[in-house]
Order: structure tokens, then sequence, then C-alpha cells
């Protein structure tokens, strides 16, 4: 992964595309989360294949784009009538495809000043959480992160209950990955980086986008500290 | 295959689920083709499996269904984040199934008199064409076939010859599927049927819509046999 769907976490790929390089090894880096959002240099991070999706960056969904270096040799998983040169058989997706590829146009000119405005008002709502909330803790790198992704650990509460709170106050958050939204089972990536199981189960993802405004981070952190005070008091977790 | 792409005919996929069922076997069918155009009891054919396509059926592009008899054991293509209890990891494309679902409703709602006036007007046009043209012959089934598809070996010519002068009249025909459009090949399935390379090349596929008029009909009537006997004269195959 390029950067991580759930903390936000920039991977050094850069090194890790050198020393597979310098061992012959292919390369492939999911960029779903960082395309359209960082800059990515295919060639300088010695990437053999990309991949990237539509509906991460504004896009429509059904559609996303293999980056292949020329020369890696791949074999496609869908047979059938051979479309694209035999690598995907499937009718192909053209209206979502010019979606795609116009999405793409967009966030590549907002990119730097998009993320930008999105640093400022991310880093507004983490200090803004550390500060008023006692026993919170940033979850992944503080710098090396995405714009758009806060993760935090919220001490003695359970992240599901702090969700359906906040979406009643009309505040979109999850917990970790959307693809594992059915699993009840605490995230793997949190664990991974060295947080107990009760710890993650405590966590929440808030992400910011093209549309927030400050004015909505004002509102979480107006909101957010009184909902964690509630939950420590009506189901508070050991 | 319940009916097949390009010569539109209907297989006896009753006989065939019948045989499977008696010897154990799990029957899948592609009723690409057939879905939404003609009747389908998955329980009187004995179908375990059968795979539907959105923009077979005036749906979007980007949208597909898989029936899946209780109790047949499948293995997921694509692995991942674990959608759709496994079967099919990826986001999930909410607007194009939902443009499906009611697309599927339409046609259901539709079929029985549409199928009576395509049938109508396609034999309108084999008529026409085998009468009109001299060396014209109906490639597949005459009766059990889609109502949507005609398809006809035209004696002396080059099926992509004429798809271009028809193009330049407004007229969207094809020599054989969309999949193989690329491919110089003659059809694999005029070739199973019995037809010469030189036959299978010489075949042109023509197919109706919920939109085509009695109108289009005799247009193509009035156009084709001229086409033919232009190309014959100009570019004459043997």
């Amino acid at each position: 992964m390029h950067a991580n769907n759930e903390i936000g976490t920039i991977e050094p790929i850069e090194e890790i595309g050198k020393i597979c390089k310098e061992r012959g090894i292919y390369f492939h880096t999911d960029a779903a989360q960082s395309f359209g959002k960082i800059p990515i240099d295919v060639n300088k991070m010695n990437i053999n294949l990309l991949t990237a999706s539509s509906h991460k960056m504004y896009g429509p969904k059904g559609a996303a784009a293999l980056f292949i270096r020329k020369g890696t040799k791949i074999e496609p998983l869908i047979h059938g009538g051979g479309h694209e040169s035999g690598l995907r058989s499937s009718t192909v997706n053209v209206a979502a495809i010019v979606g795609f590829a116009e999405a793409a146009r967009i966030c590549k000119r907002e990119m730097k000043k998009e993320a930008q405005r999105e640093i400022k008002l991310r880093d507004k709502l983490i200090n803004g959480v550390l500060k008023k909330i006692e026993g919170s803790q940033l979850n992944g790198h503080p710098k090396k992160r995405l714009p758009n992704n806060a993760n935090f650990w919220l001490e003695g509460v359970e992240g599901e209950s702090i969700v359906i709170q906040l979406d009643l106050m009309g505040i979109a958050a999850s917990t970790g990955s959307a693809c594992s939204s059915e699993k009840l089972e605490p995230s793997h990536v949190l664990l991974a980086i060295g947080l107990k199981p009760e710890q993650a189960h405590g966590s929440l993802r808030l992400s910011l986008g093209r549309w927030t405004k400050e004015k909505d981070i004002d509102y979480v952190l107006g909101v957010l500290p009184k909902v964690i005070e509630k939950l420590r008091k009506i189901s508070p977790i050991k």
C-alpha cells in the first residue's frame, strides 16, 4: 500500500521499490488511497505495477486503473471475450472510465492546493481532539500521513458506539475500513502498529474531503468531546 | 449459452439441465442474451448457476448478476475485502445495480408484448432479405431464435465491407460478436454450424431492439440489396 486506508500512514515505497529493483522483484503498490491526493512518480519510486480506483478520488464507481511498466509480465484473472488486449475480458464501462479520467484531471490540477488546505484542517482536527479529549491518542504517523485522514484511539469507549452517536448528529465516521465493516474483529492494522485489541476497538477514523470546510471541523470538535464523555459514563469499556 | 450472441439460436437448456441433474453435474448457463428477452425458469430448466448482464437489457454498464441455486458451492475469482459474503471482493456499484434492477423490472413487464413486436419485425427483415437478395441465407434456427436477432450469409461479399457501407447510411450492424471485433478470424460460431470460412466472412448480423420501428426495417430492406449489389460489383469474393 502506498498509503494505508485506515490510519493514512504513507509508506516508504520509494525505498521498498529500490530494494525490489536491486533484487529483480516486481513491485506492485496499491495506490487506491493516495492516487490523486499526493504525488506519485512511478519511475522515481521504481513501481512496476500500480492500482488506483475511480471512486476513491471523486470519480464514479465501476472504474479502476492498473499501471503496468513496459516489459512487466502479468497474467489475466478474468478470461472471456479477450477485451483490453486479453488482460481483462468484459465489456468496457466507457462512461465510468471517462468520468474517472476527468476526476483524475481535476485531482491533478487541484492536488497541491487541496492537500495544503486539507492538511491545515486535518491538523486542526487532530490537535483539537488531542487537546479537548483526555485519554485520546493519534493512530498512525503524525506527519507522514494522507492529508485527509485522522484516526484516534479514545480510551474507555467503543468505536462503534461513537460512530452511531456521531451519525445521529450528521457526522459520517468509521472505525476501520469500509471493506471490513461487517466484521467484529479489531482492525488488523491497528493491532499491527501495536494497539491492544481493546484499544483497537476504541478507535475512530475521521476522513476529510474536497467539500470539508472549517466549520465542519469546528462542529466535530464541538460535539465529539461531549459524545465521548457521555459514552464513558453510560457504557464504559475497561 | 441459453441463446447464442451471434446467431440468436435458443439452445435446449431444459434438456441439458435435465441431463446434468440426472448425473449430478452443476449446470451453468450464460443468459446474457436471453435474460429479459425470453422467459427463464431456473427450476424447470434445472439451472444451478445463471449469469446475466445489465447492459444487454437496457441497464447501465457495470453490473451483472449471478444466480446461485441454494446449496451450489462456488469459489470466488476476486479476493480482497470480502464483499458480497466473500464471493466478489470490490466496492459495490450501487447506482449500476439499482439501474440494472429497474431495467429488469421493465423488461419483465414488457417482455411478452415486446417479443411479439420484435419477432414480427425480425421476420419481416429475414423474409425481405431472403426474397430481395439472391444468394442470401439465414444463419441459425428460423424459429428457435431470439426475437431481436437476424444473421445472414450473403454470397460473394465481405461482411466487414457491408458493415462499413451500412454505417455510412446510419445503420449499425456487425459481422459477429462485439468481443471478437478486433479479430480477423471467421466466427467460430458460424464455422461450428457448418459454414465454410469464406461463408463466415460473408455474414452479417442485424439486431433489433426496443426502439426499432417498422420504418427502420423498411429502410434496411431498401438499402441493403443495393449495398450488396454494389459490393459484388466492386469487390467480389469468390
